[in-house]
């Protein structure tokens, strides 16, 4: 069974997300287990502290260095798998599905939610690995947390159950997905492409192969441009799975 | 007053985010409004049925047109002023900073989370603008929601308060953030640069930029490249505030 693991000031974020839909039945069903841990519970004064001034001044608060180093260390003692680390900083590598298929290898993984923008750079000696959502400034790495966690489980295999798969989605064969429709036929004068509604199985399946083609041409010409070299290097673009 | 606005399957989720920390500041400050319609408000039937079985067969289940157009339409009558509509794909424009800072000048924005896979794709012809958080799968709609609503409360002025500021964070320039650090000086071994703890503030300053142009260098050379075309240029890199 997977292990995921937070570790942040807001636990009583996760639970919300982590109880419902597609994440609460895998986790339900024991495909993986989930924690949320309070770093304020490795302080050891009476407000829980967390931050303090920068040194050489400037706005905003930083992350203290000791109580997060004291939280890790203690929570890698848990459990007999040790934990892959995972902090989130604008200078980690972009997050894609890809990183998602290599930390769906990992049994045990932590990530450490931080303020988005202000953590003793110490704190990062801890990481095994540093991610970045993309580029843009958000609060804190929770929200992050979430997004690499959800795109994890779907990888669990089960996870999506039997009435659904990873297997045709977006990214995973280096192509955009391709156009989908479903009742009614013809909804406010825009009607389903004819083909779909054919039952020829083979049409439909040329139809939306080409479909993903000029989609991923028209809006993601640098995913097109590996999809072609993928076809001939093989696998530059094509899930591991 | 800005107002942010969702639709989902799962409008119990976003409360918690938007009512803690700097989103629960601004929103009790009126700085924004937030709203999370329940997209099976707009539902006719018994089971409050938001999808249905796509055309030519296959996995998973699509969300239908019908209660999409109904919510989208009705949620706009609710107010003089029109909201921008928003919806996410994975063949939408990745969502970058300039993208915030651009949806930052929109008086009101409806963020429609569908299943991130899945939605009829007629339903986009409701969409001013569709965004990709990254190129990765997730379940639904509602993280990348919650991520740009994050992004652009952040650049409401007074949002992040007296004691922040938006100015001098990642990507707001161009670079990456300085390597930032807190008491105690020396932890573990690992010392502050001694530079901070100087009190010369040309110094610091100087140092600072040093250090962001190094780390932007080093962890995002693309970025760093921009930075230096944008110093030519005048604003390439450079944000608009």
């Amino acid at each position: 069974m997977k292990t995921y693991e937070t570790l942040s000031v807001f636990p009583e974020f996760f639970e919300p997300y982590m109880s419902s839909s597609i994440m609460g039945r895998a986790r339900s069903r024991n495909l993986f287990s989930f924690s949320a841990y309070n770093l304020r519970d490795w302080t050891h004064d009476r407000h829980n502290t967390v931050d303090d001034a920068p040194f050489g001044g400037g706005q905003g608060m930083l992350m203290k260095p000791e109580p997060i180093f004291e939280a890790v260390e203690d929570i890698q003692t848990r459990s007999d798998t040790p934990a892959h680390v995972v902090f989130f900083s604008p200078v980690g590598a972009p997050f894609t599905q890809r990183t998602a298929e290599r930390l769906s290898q990992e049994d045990r993984i932590l990530f450490v939610c931080g303020r988005y923008e202000g953590m003793d750079e110490r704190v990062y000696t801890l990481a095994d690995e540093v991610i970045s959502l993309g580029d843009f400034v958000l609060t804190g790495g929770e929200l992050p947390a979430l997004c690499v966690i959800d795109a994890l489980v779907r990888l669990i295999p089960g996870a999506l159950g039997d009435e659904m798969s990873a297997r045709d989605e977006s990214f995973s064969e280096g192509l955009l997905e391709y156009e989908q429709y479903t009742r009614p036929a013809i909804f406010r004068g825009m009607a389903v492409p004819d083909v779909l509604l054919s039952g020829d199985h083979k049409a439909v399946d040329e139809w939306r192969l080409a479909s993903a083609i000029e989609r991923t041409k028209r809006f993601r010409p640098d995913l097109y441009q590996a999809y072609l070299e993928g076809g001939d290097h093989g696998q530059a673009s094509t899930s591991q799975r």
